[in-house]
């Protein structure tokens, strides 16, 4: 929906005389997506403010906006569409020069979650949000499976809207994609101490109920009580349209496109968390569905589509969540990452404060840098501190893109004044570390 | 101080056997000189709070400490230093194989403010700050003379002081040295939406004062009363000691350095705030002096005063500083420093906030991007924002250390979470302006 949006736009400046329209199965176009655990949890005011674009202002720029369309079907020989008119209950044929598939992802719901039983719920979408904000009421006691970055921004939701949760998640730790071990465990310390029960190496054996809702969740650890269960296990990207219609997938089951965001079939493009991408510090293809990439993805694919020259250079793995009073941040490799490429990676641990120490409400913040032995490349950072401290991993992402090694983040002339800082950024002082070491 | 501090500090872990000696005139060594402004206005916690690290302390690693022992003369010749033990009232003759240049600078004093008119202050060192201290009891009313950091920086304490406070800046506007014009109102506005009469465009022309304490302030535009005068108009390197040894100075009036911060005459090498460096964007020498700066040339020399082999690739202009509720930093050059220099250069000014607008708290955040018509290189940038977010500079400043064009910051996988920044982070969203307009 972001690439899709995004597409349209770049493609409408690109060629304003470009006939473009966008179909959606749902309600809604171009909101922010990441925001949705932020209106339950009462930092947004509401769905609406997710909104970035209605329908209205993207028409009033000549973009044909279709909701509750559904495309059911491709031909890329013949060059159409099928459109299932979702309020109609009608099926339409429709002509395309040039196609962009951003089909998104969905929410895995494992055979467990499909009962039928109310109060269960995934968080894709603005009606799941609004469909968990319903069952909020009189609800309790909530449980979580799945310790990702969406399970653990939903949790925070929850426990401000005064619940109980219980996190289950079936690995050793949470927050197992992005963060090394001993940041995993910082993850989890700070959600317990804000009274989530985390309980690892725990997995779903199925559901209890009663008169149509949950009550509870079968666990390798025995029966959890729960009014309300959110599954956070993971997404799988929409290629169902694209596999039907020939469209090539990557070896990550995701759209497989070239730098222009063009498939191997003429005329179709694809953009978006269906589609798969560089990574920048490993040269290989990767599927890390972001807000971010997404938009990038379909700015890349309008300017294209409508005739024009754009590339995208790939990503480095950046992503950033909060919990609590804490947040995590990760860009590049985790050493497990780089291990398991068989990289000689060597990291570093280094814990500092945001700023200078002696200056009032410093605040503890943990960098773990990770280097190429050998080579003395860079290759990943993650920070995990308060507020806004954790935004310097950019720095990281930035020398990354460039290809840099730790010598040149040592040498960047970072911003010092002592409520912003130590003299040696936390990041100078991990980068020193690790060179010393490497 | 600091450079002198690192330099022993290194060259002892370079060499544990060397005889290391630190000479300083006055009491104290190792201590965070920027922090001074925060003691005065509660936000550090006493004066000894930004002692890093005491004389014993330096002692029991084998550094011997003489305080209150000011270098005199030096007869590189002989290698030998004379040196005043202030106490004893005697002179002493020192023999040296290495000798480091870690003057510092000075405050300026004009000559109107050379009266021995009690109240009447600068601040460079903790006895000025607790001389300051001293003066404030009773005084209600403070003029500020010069707006810049450190100026604006006493002005923030001394409104929380609860005194009043007249800036007097001569220039059309104050924080001139870092920022372009646009940036600089912004500055001063914060300064009078907080109490601050700031007067621009008015010079001073001399002191009023009764009974041996400063009563007012003779300015270009009248008569301001005053209980208390802070005298903040500029330093200048500390450089007597070197030019009566024959040691170079270069244009900037700072002493001249290799890349080994070796000056001109063998064995003697210079670090710090009295030093010049290289720009690496316009890969001339400046004097810039900064705490950061002053720690890195110290390091370095240290490195190689000892025996080892370590060089220093410069800064490319970094600097910070808070005032009232919001922040500035720079890096690069500004519009008007490109200017000056003949360089063909374009800035784009964006607003966006600090993270995604529909999240609470979202607070406005300026960015000025500067790069170069017809490479694309990225130049330099200035924001003003609130709180953290500001240390996105170091972003830029990371890409400017690379020679990066602006492609390369739009290029950059920053972080995202609606927490934590905009979709497109500012920084994003001014490089994708500036790259359309280059």
């Amino acid at each position: 929906m972001a690439a899709g949006m995004s597409a349209a736009s770049r493609a409408q400046r690109q060629n304003p005389d470009a006939r473009i329209t966008v179909y959606d199965r749902g309600d809604y176009v171009s909101y922010g997506a990441c925001g949705l655990p932020y209106v339950l949890g009462g930092d947004v005011d509401g769905w609406d403010a997710l909104v970035a674009r209605t329908p209205g202002q993207m028409r009033a720029r000549g973009i044909g906006v279709r909701l509750r369309h559904e495309v059911t079907g491709l031909d890329p020989a013949a060059g159409t569409l099928t459109v299932l008119d979702r309020d109609a209950g009608r099926t339409l044929t429709e002509p395309y020069d040039r196609l962009l598939l951003a089909t998104g992802v969905s929410a895995l719901r494992p055979d467990w979650a499909q009962t039928g039983l109310g109060g269960v719920h995934v968080l894709r979408e603005i009606p799941d949000g609004q469909a968990i904000e319903a069952s909020l009421k009189g609800a309790s006691r909530a449980v979580v499976v799945g310790g990702g970055y969406i399970g653990i921004e939903l949790t925070e939701a929850l426990r401000s809207r005064g619940l109980s949760v219980v996190m289950l998640e079936k690995a050793p730790e949470i927050a197992g994609r992005g963060l090394d071990t001993g940041n995993q465990r910082r993850v989890r310390e700070e959600l317990e101490r804000n009274g989530v029960d985390v309980r690892c190496g725990t997995s779903v054996e199925g559901l209890t109920g009663r008169d149509g809702r949950v009550t509870g969740v079968q666990t390798s650890g025995g029966l959890v009580r729960a009014d309300l269960v959110i599954v956070a296990v993971g997404v799988r990207p929409n290629v169902g349209l694209a596999k039907a219609a020939g469209v090539r997938l990557g070896k990550t089951g995701a759209v497989a496109v070239n730098i222009r965001q063009e498939t191997n079939v003429a005329g179709i493009y694809a953009a978006g968390d269906n589609t798969e991408t560089i990574h920048r510090v490993t040269r290989r293809k990767v599927h890390i569905p972001l807000g971010l990439t997404a938009n990038r993805m379909g700015r890349i694919a309008g300017v294209n589509m409508a005739g024009g020259d754009a590339t995208f250079p790939g990503i480095v793995g950046t992503s950033i969540f909060k919990f609590f009073g804490l947040g995590a941040a990760r860009t590049g490799l985790t050493q497990a990452e780089a291990d398991a490429l068989g990289l000689k990676a060597l990291s570093v641990d280094v814990k500092s404060t945001d700023h200078a120490g002696y200056y009032k409400d410093a605040q503890p913040i943990h960098v773990r840098l990770t280097g190429e032995v050998g080579t003395g490349r860079l290759l990943g950072a993650q920070l995990i501190g308060c507020r806004e401290s954790i935004k310097r991993v950019d720095v990281v992402a930035a020398l990354l893109g460039q290809r840099a090694d730790v010598q040149a983040l040592f040498d960047a002339d970072l911003a010092y004044a002592p409520p912003f800082s130590g003299v040696w950024d936390v990041l100078l002082v991990a980068a020193d570390k690790l060179k010393r070491e490497l």
